[in-house]
């Protein structure tokens, strides 16, 4: 696998989970731009805490993952068992403590196992290389069946490696996303960070049911100027901008695919509304629902539940909208198309993608969401 | 069964639903005081339109409910159907047709079966008795395991019987709930109506997990004053309010028990919040959190998800809260006891009604939430 220049990847057991990998690094040679986006939930953990401390100083070195404990609800002692691991590395590296990122994901409300950590630093930090993503990228999954790993080449010159592990997909909300980008190129804070943002708000901001966030949610993206191509003009920003949501769309649709539980991907597109705040609450609404998302499993074609949903919102949208389902409309002005029953049972049967459009036919605006399915397996996993 | 004086009921299979009484019928002998609580949807079912309109005179004689089809996303022609069944009550009875009161429950969506429903109403009507209230309860079923009735007798006289059809748990807003009472008492219109909100706000409003509802709700109240007693002083007026509000809990308690797969009854209750919005958004948002509600299915400790779930309204409650499983605190200012998880998950094994109490300590506003747990059983029956 072709990666970025100047970074080392690795990933190893360290024993908070059984026999599975749930430590993971990636050092980068020299220091490295830095930008990230955090939870917003009032409740963080004290990994996103520490990290979003350090990460003022704009740049960094190091970026640490476990999985299988979350370092939340855990007190002062989870906050100081951070910043023990973070210094232990930066003396490893020979580097500064606030050069060392901490992300974790996993159980609430355990004490962080600091010591099983720290012990393994050195055989982490000792054989990282830069042919190991796929180690890093196994240490920091937890329900997702499948790495998430996407790139994209550059035209300008050098790369961006993207790396993710994913939710359970009802409440993507309540489990935690973690994506961490690294390129090669060398571009200034304040533009990654805005580029950043609007990447974020068209690709990972469109698989969330809800506004809700998890205790853990966190999203950086390294620039360690290695390949030495500096992103500094405006035809360059864009393209750069461009490949980073390309890398995010590819993970948002494989956190997405491997959904707890998950059979099919589900696209719903809310058009031609007044404006998008309209359109979005419609799509989060529609996303939301259980009674719907149940209805795709089944096969049923049961578009009542969607215009239940639409209704409850009591937006004063009026009774002039239409609903499809694939390319057939089965909802006009209102009125259900009931006759299409049989059509559309057959093409949720066929598909893996389920495309449903709700078109307002009052204005301009669009949103799109991509969710899943709701499947018996979604509650075994999660109970 | 005591039923009430002057009312008689009865329930039959029209071939709406295969094989299952799908058609009730309740006829006071006089006329009866009504008032009623709908729906907030923006789309409602023709008959809760209908019902709207006719309920406006505030008196009735004769409630017709079908199960099997909503009435609903159907256009002009499901209005035009709700008009000619009720018109055909009235014909048969020698009633006006606005006395005639109209609900349906089942499908969204599909042609209202008119006709199935018309050629069964003299049927229906000409065997209406004092002691078929049982078969009333059954027709108005959908997905309900058993029919739902409870009463009261009140000391100055009289009594109040109740009916009701339950709702899928995880979002009763998306599955229809009805809801009949009928009192041999005479009382004022409007003193019924304050009464009736009152009493449904803190027992059928504490059921729901979201604000929103179906399109189909209809809970209504028949007072024909047969047994002679009038409601007309305040001492009575609190008797009756109370007995009002306590068949309402008896038959909410029945409707949560009796959810879609449900295996467990959760009570969720938050205390001491600065005020009762607070306290009212964090029960709801608890309630409907579906990886809380999995946990408990799977009598799994894991009150992070609680934690998590509070901190995703990001109200600014702070740390300093703490969380109870029945009687034992789990989280004790922001920070998890992770040693009781071993007690915890013995009490969640042991018992069928689970208390969940989340005191802010902040000021003196409390509420409460009846939610069920979330089985891949209600996947399995809504798919």
């Amino acid at each position: 696998m072709k990666v970025p220049q100047g970074y080392e990847f690795n990933g190893i057991s360290c024993g908070i989970k059984k026999r599975k990998k749930d430590l993971g690094i990636v050092i980068s040679k020299q220091s490295a731009t830095v930008a990230g986006v955090f939870t917003t939930n009032e409740y963080k953990s004290n990994s996103v805490l520490l990290c979003q401390h350090y990460i003022k100083n704009s740049r960094a070195r190091v970026l640490i993952v476990n999985s299988g404990n979350a370092n939340c609800a855990n007190g002062e002692n989870g906050y100081q068992a951070a910043e023990k691991i973070c210094a232990q590395v930066a003396r490893t590296l020979n580097i500064k403590n606030e050069e060392v990122l901490i992300a974790s994901t996993g159980i609430i409300g355990e004490p962080f196992p600091e010591n099983k950590i720290i012990t393994n630093l050195k055989k982490l930090i000792s054989v990282a290389g830069h042919n190991k993503v796929m180690d890093f990228a196994r240490a920091i999954m937890t329900t997702d069946t499948y790495p998430k790993i996407a790139a994209r080449n550059l035209n300008c010159g050098g790369m961006i490696l993207g790396v993710a592990k994913g939710a359970g997909m009802i409440a993507p909300e309540m489990a935690t996303t973690l994506c961490f980008l690294f390129t090669d190129v060398g571009i200034n804070r304040n533009v990654l960070s805005s580029v950043l943002r609007q990447a974020v708000d068209i690709t990972f901001n469109r698989i969330s049911v809800d506004e809700e966030q998890s205790t853990n949610d966190t999203l950086l993206c390294f620039a360690n100027s290695a390949c030495g191509v500096k992103i500094d003009t405006s035809r360059k920003i864009t393209e750069f901008k461009k490949a980073i949501s390309g890398v995010l769309q590819d993970l948002a649709y494989m956190i997405v695919s491997d959904g707890e539980g998950a059979t099919k991907i589900i696209k719903i597109m809310v058009k031609r509304a007044k404006n998008s705040n309209i359109a979005e609450k419609i799509a989060r609404r529609i996303a939301g629902s259980v009674l719907f998302k149940s209805s795709i499993y089944g096969n049923s074609p049961n578009w009542g539940r969607i215009i239940s949903a639409i209704g409850s919102l009591r937006l004063g949208i009026g009774e002039e909208f239409d609903v499809y389902y694939g390319r057939e409309k089965v909802v006009t002005n209102g009125i259900s198309l009931y006759k299409k029953r049989g059509k559309i049972k057959k093409y949720l049967e066929d598909n893996f993608e389920i495309d449903i459009t709700v078109d307002l036919k009052k204005g301009r605006a669009d949103y799109f969401l991509y969710t899943t399915d709701l499947s018996p397996e979604y509650v075994r996993l999660n109970s």
